[in-house]
């Protein structure tokens, strides 16, 4: 038997999920809680995660789209946000405004929770033509939400860190294109970089961004039976370009209001990869997201230390692409540094001892399933970008399945808040009224997650009010 | 004679420099005012010189001093503050603090100037025993300084971009060491990736860091006889660690105090980036932070305007790696287009023209020089690397030149006088007592810069107050 770790978990994923999800975050050393209430410090191991998909999204956004980054303001002058009068409801209570003593006798300054108002400014300014258009610029920065409740890793802190990309259009159309283009692109960075499957859909009225005509969203179903939002693209319509004065001369010669998008992911992804994965021995990790995709741990026993630590450093710099860690500490047992590793999710394991040694070969265990393979030393190169891609597979499949298998349909209010007890997310035919849906809230803790985009033509009746029913719909308790 | 743009600059780099500044800023899109005072926003042009930074440091760091990169809060609290008595009186007059109601009856919460004491109570968490050093965490991040002079784009706002770096070292003798590393990587940075040489040397104690037990900096000169602090590094000494109860058990089992240096450069380098390169036509960019390497502007006649549009669609594609622009606008002369991509520094014009087919071949100009070369079209992907190199180099050089120019002697207070009123740096014997460099900033508006790391034993007297002198010294007025 493996010696345990001191270091290890002490609870569990099905008994207490959020004591283990918050174990998992610090003892794998990806964040951890700041003196400042509210807030979290993003460790190394955590912050490259955010990197990776930092390097992935603007490979993509940049390719395929078009889009640059640029950097505005961390204030935002108070008029500002009053001049959109839905967005300015919608975030006004969550605003951390600096000291008035600084800016008085002018007017308070937030710091940004969002930054459509103030790059709306700009635009004002820097679009005059069609020929201006479409206009697409991203912003990665820091956004603060003063929060009430407590902080939990990567999912609720007053700062987070994100993404905003914000475009403006000629016409509707486009719009409508794009605003789908990048929820798909968010789909796509959860499904292929962080092996998360997600459900793609629009918010109802009640749950759409403060000021958008509409807002897509993409939706991952935890393993504690709550759904997190991943991602989501408001398409602004009009109104921002109303209230900011951004017009431009048309093709025709007469000035037209252009067409505009947010969209936006944040830190919060990083909780959802570590929450979706991970298990009780503690962090797994897609290889794709993993600083070091391999630890090299050499069973050493006086007779052969040598020999086997020389080889050890020899395998270690023939897979240094892989970033590898060889442990070769002497003041630790193997079963004790596997411990430790497994904890940190690194996703292989390279054994190598006299009886290794002897055969040519090492042995990997796989972090996601414990699955152990004797492989030649002199394959190793060849075939480990395999293993890492079985398991990025493997990990992809295996939340899928969990996902497929949450996701079940309630014809009736009965079925509907059997299901939520029962940690699902649930399918419905539903009315799309506000007030049905808070009705629903109040009675269960669920909150509509998403209207599918490829939604069947309904008919029938609403599960919970009994109108008649005008889309499907998932519902879930959520983040 | 070419038609100039009517978007052109107004002021001239010898005659206004300060407007000439701003005009080159504004209209090659790299930054613009913001409508927040004292702000500035960093258009996507500006942006990816500062991508292009990020890039090439973190590389660097990674690779060659096992740097990670992390996040930390942006708020910090008062109390923080006031532990390092030094750095509390050196930051507090430029601290912007949020509205004290959001946090009552707590404390008061800072928005960083710089984040030494939000790190150092993490790192007094993470330390415990010297296997945990040396520690070395990088952060990217936005810091505020509530300034009240003018905003100048890039070189003095309330908010601007940088990275800090903060380390600690077991010994004395491995601080010392990295801190001057750190530096001279910045150096390398600035020579390598933006052709902007500099000077490297130690502050005085009065130019320190407010906490610091040293400070290294590397300094550049501008065009317009002023010195710019391009990036420091500072030796902390262990009056953090003490103050932030930094320690670890030793290899003796005994408790010790570690060593700890910060270092960083912001989005300021930009700024010096354009003013030692461009010229009155407009922005002048080394290659290497050039986002379009390229600019490709098709001569179109009736006759011949299918042929040459469809070669220079072809070069285009074929040109791909230096993201060219192909500017086949038909509502603008030849000329007109010159100027507007002069204006925005795009290092290389490909021009091709009638003559230039007939012949199999393009017309190239340099935008640093405006040199005009013949190249083969076949040749153009083997030719264009030699020439952006010539570029690259031919910038640095001359930078080096004025920097060698501008650096005269002094031997008295005259001299130093007429040479300061002269725009010139100044290398002189300096007692290296504070009151004498209060002295000598009251009477010539000349700050000191460096000493030398390099410097000779100095025998003789100040040539300001003829005391003994010390050491070797730069002066110069500054940014």
């Amino acid at each position: 038997m493996e010696k345990k770790s001191k270091e290890g978990l002490t609870a569990k994923k099905e008994e207490d999920n959020a004591k283990w999800y918050e174990e998992v975050c610090l003892k794998s050393e990806l964040a951890e809680f700041s003196s400042v209430k509210g807030t979290m410090i993003i460790r190394p191991r955590g912050y490259f995660i955010w990197e990776a998909i930092q390097n992935y999204f603007n490979k993509e956004i940049v390719e395929k789209t078009k889009c640059e980054n640029a950097y505005f303001p961390l204030f935002i002058p108070e008029s500002f946000f009053k001049k959109e009068a839905e967005h300015a409801k919608g975030f006004t209570p969550e605003v951390a405004w600096i000291d008035p003593k600084l800016t008085a006798p002018g007017e308070r300054l937030a710091i940004r929770p969002t930054s459509e108002t103030i790059i709306y400014d700009s635009y004002s300014k820097w679009i005059r033509s069609y020929k201006d258009l479409p206009l697409r610029i991203n912003q990665w920065c820091n956004i603060v939400r003063w929060e009430t409740e407590a902080t939990k890793l990567f999912l609720r802190s007053r700062e987070f860190l994100w993404q905003e990309g914000h475009c403006v259009y000629e016409t509707e159309k486009e719009c409508d294109k794009e605003t789908l283009q990048y929820i798909e692109l968010y789909k796509k960075l959860c499904e292929e970089l962080l092996a998360l499957p997600v459900l793609i859909g629009k918010k109802t009225e009640k749950e759409k961004f403060a000021g958008a005509k509409y807002t897509l969203t993409i939706e991952s179903f935890m393993p504690d039976g709550k759904a997190l939002q991943c991602g989501t693209s408001h398409n602004l319509g009009q109104g921002f370009a109303k209230a900011f004065n951004i017009e431009f001369l048309g093709k025709d010669e007469k000035k037209h209001l252009p067409w505009q998008n947010s969209w936006g992911l944040s830190t919060r992804l990083i909780g959802a990869v570590i929450m979706m994965h991970s298990d009780n021995k503690g962090l797994v990790l897609p290889p794709k997201i993993a600083k070091n995709k391999i630890v090299i741990v050499p069973i050493l026993f006086d007779k052969t230390k040598e020999k086997i630590l020389k080889e050890a450093q020899k395998i270690s710099k023939q897979l240094s692409k892989f970033n590898p860690i060889l442990d070769d500490r002497e003041d630790h047992s193997p079963g004790w540094k596997f411990s430790e590793w497994e904890l940190k999710g690194i996703p292989l394991r390279i054994e190598i001892g006299p009886k290794d040694l002897e055969k040519e070969s090492v042995t990997i265990v796989k972090r996601n399933n414990s699955e152990k393979i004797q492989i030649k030393i002199k394959d190793l190169e060849k075939k480990i970008p395999n293993l890492l891609d079985e398991i990025q597979n493997e990990l992809f499949q295996s939340a899928k399945k969990f996902l497929e298998s949450s996701a079940i349909e309630a014809k009736n209010f009965n079925e509907f808040a059997n299901g939520i007890k029962n940690k699902k997310i649930i399918k419905t035919a539903f009315c799309n009224e506000t007030s049905c849906e808070n009705n629903i809230k109040e009675k269960t803790g669920a909150s509509s997650r998403c209207i599918p985009l490829d939604s069947k033509k309904i008919t029938g009746k609403c599960f919970s009010c009994g109108k008649p029913a005008k889309t499907e719909i998932y519902f879930a308790r959520s983040y």
